[in-house]
């Protein structure tokens, strides 16, 4: 309780808000790293997410993926002052190895003009789509590679496609 | 409290054996409905998996539909008389529309032959790969479509392949 607490950084906003509106992120504990210029990186405990192998469940791995992605242009179009509802509308998922301990997912944006393409056609006629990648690794190593393509919507659009 | 239960039938040994050993499963209120044949029926509430708009968490959505791919394979296995470890190996899913109420996951084998196929394989190798589709639908419309590769390994198998 400090009286002249600091704002809270996007990064900590963004994980009162996944806590808030995707209940199932508090059971998969998931935990909001470090965010920078390109990349996001969540957390999640092993121990929550375990397997009938002891190891990571398939869907709590993709899940910490699909909400890095989610987060990145969440906190990328936030920072350029847009507003927009992001959805996932396709991916694909390779698990390459088990993952035997507490995992983290780095999302990383396209190249930046990949990224300017999509802001621009985001600002001209309301709505865009972009590819994001992302990388769940534990203790280092390259667990799971996921390629999502998410649909980004200003909400003063009408909903003329249907999101999916 | 029976005295003279009748033995569990596979469908809820399933679900019992989710909720054991993936902790996951009962946070997304995962029930195991319709087992036949060739297919194999998961439900979930939308109160435990809503997002930020409402609408079903796409990572809850994948969740159903690779749990019911891995449960759908791990009753047919069973009722063969096969042991195997099950694990998804690779996935592709498309959100075709959002999910506004609760929804299930159903998850169909590969036809007959090809089923067949991954059976004898299984019992001759010790080890084989097989893709299961599985539909998530809401009030009887197509939500989800999912598409996952599944490796099966019998236990007594040396692990000669990294799973993933």
């Amino acid at each position: 309780m400090e009286a002249h607490a600091k704002p809270d950084p996007p990064a900590a906003q963004l994980e009162r808000r996944l806590y808030a509106e995707i209940p199932l992120t508090r059971h998969i504990g998931v935990r909001v790293g470090a965010y920078d210029r390109a990349t996001l990186t969540l957390k999640a405990p092993l121990a929550a997410n375990s397997n009938h192998k002891g190891t990571a469940f398939g869907g709590s791995l993709f899940s910490l993926a699909v909400l890095a992605g989610w987060g990145l242009l969440v906190l990328k179009l936030a920072a350029r002052g847009l507003e927009a509802e992001i959805v996932i509308q396709d991916s694909e998922v390779d698990y390459v190895a088990p993952v035997h301990g507490d995992f983290s997912a780095r999302a990383t944006l396209p190249d930046g003009d990949e990224f300017d393409r999509f802001v621009r056609t985001l600002e001209r006629r309301g709505r865009a789509r972009v590819q994001v990648s992302v990388v769940v690794s534990h203790d280092g190593r390259e667990a799971v590679r996921f390629k999502g393509n998410f649909a980004a919507v200003r909400p003063q659009e009408p909903s003329r496609v249907a999101i999916g």
